[in-house]
């Protein structure tokens, strides 16, 4: 409250937090900023349902970002909340790429930040609960880790082309298209499959975002274990 | 192949499907086009994973576009599909916000694109699964209605601030983030509850976009049967 950072960040240790706080450490990197203060969602408690959720998320979910410098607006959806972030705060198209003078690059980051947020997140997350929350129905479980699978072969068919990243000319550049979906392929072994040796082009890549520091602060944000300490 | 149209449309009677559809009929009666062939794919014969439709769509689903205009640019992902198309066909930005003049109309648009791609599409195909292709896991049926009714709940919320539409000042532009999700909504019946009442803004949205005569038309492409003629 007291805090005069331009931005607020409503999130927890999920895959769609760290999609946003992996972008914005990186362009504190980059840029020096923004500055943003974390608001730490415990989802095990529910408060993401109360009413003064529900009035910056109709969807009571995290991430949701609120940006005071902007007369309070708030963004929802993890791969919205991508977007905004880039327009405002990557002004040289550092993560992403110029909508006209490289729209083709353009749609296919969306393409595939698209393919991540309909397809991974949905189905690797389905294939979490029924491996963890709800375990004792193997035909759940096996429709979801096979559909998985199924989505890191796709990926593998676009990084073995050449390809270091998925979206930009050449062997691709680090964009959004990354960013949006390295937070669920890191923890494949949570339910999908042990190692990705099947796909060494997505094994490679996401070896290639575990290394960056940016990456690995966002993955900090907000700190393991921040909801015991209170 | 003989055709001169700049647009070739991959697809078939889905909800996915008719997202593009409808779109590309609603700019026909506001521009007088894009003029676009359809190729009509029957998902049932699994043709979406034959390589020469990995090539166009390393996913392999339907819809998948086409742009001969561009040089054979093609696009995948339905959302990814309609941002395309507004680009480029949508000068005026009848469907859509001005970037920089509407920009917090256009990233509400995209939020709610966001919403209907990762939760209403999955979760009500899911439902769909489990009511028709495997109807004998009532957990797994029930989990999926009943979020399908939740996220209905969320449009809900948002509809019943005083709006005609998902987007945009006041009560609201039909925007893409209408047409993103009616395909899904109107098919409700089909494993997810028999009417809408309990949700009457929402239920209201559905017949201001059933009136469409676009959004008619487009609910015709491909036309019914087309794959019992041949």
């Amino acid at each position: 409250m007291s805090s005069a950072k331009p931005l607020v960040l409503y999130t927890g240790r999920t895959p769609n937090g760290f999609k946003v706080s992996t972008f914005l450490e990186e362009l504190k990197l980059a840029y020096g900023g923004p500055d943003y203060e974390v608001f730490p969602i415990d989802i095990s408690t529910n408060v993401q349902k109360e009413p003064w959720f529900i009035a910056l998320n109709p969807n009571g979910r995290i991430p949701t970002l609120t940006d005071r410098s902007r007369d309070n607006f708030n963004v929802f959806e993890t791969a919205a909340i991508l977007l905004y972030l880039q327009k405002y705060f990557d002004k040289n198209n550092i993560f992403a790429f110029d909508q006209d003078k490289e729209a083709n690059d353009y749609s296919e980051m969306l393409q595939w930040i698209f393919f991540a947020h309909g397809g991974v997140g949905p189905m690797q997350g389905q294939a979490n609960h029924f491996t963890f929350v709800k375990d004792d129905i193997p035909y759940a479980k096996n429709r979801y880790v096979e559909e998985t699978k199924r989505l890191y072969g796709v990926m593998e068919i676009r990084l073995s082309a050449g390809r270091d990243y998925l979206a930009g000319p050449g062997r691709g550049k680090l964009s959004l298209a990354d960013l949006n979906v390295y937070p669920w392929v890191r923890i494949h072994h949570f339910s999908v499959c042990k190692t990705l040796d099947e796909w060494p082009n997505l094994k490679a890549w996401t070896e290639r975002l575990a290394a960056r520091p940016g990456v690995q602060a966002g993955l900090e944000v907000p700190p393991d274990g921040w909801n015991k300490k209170s």
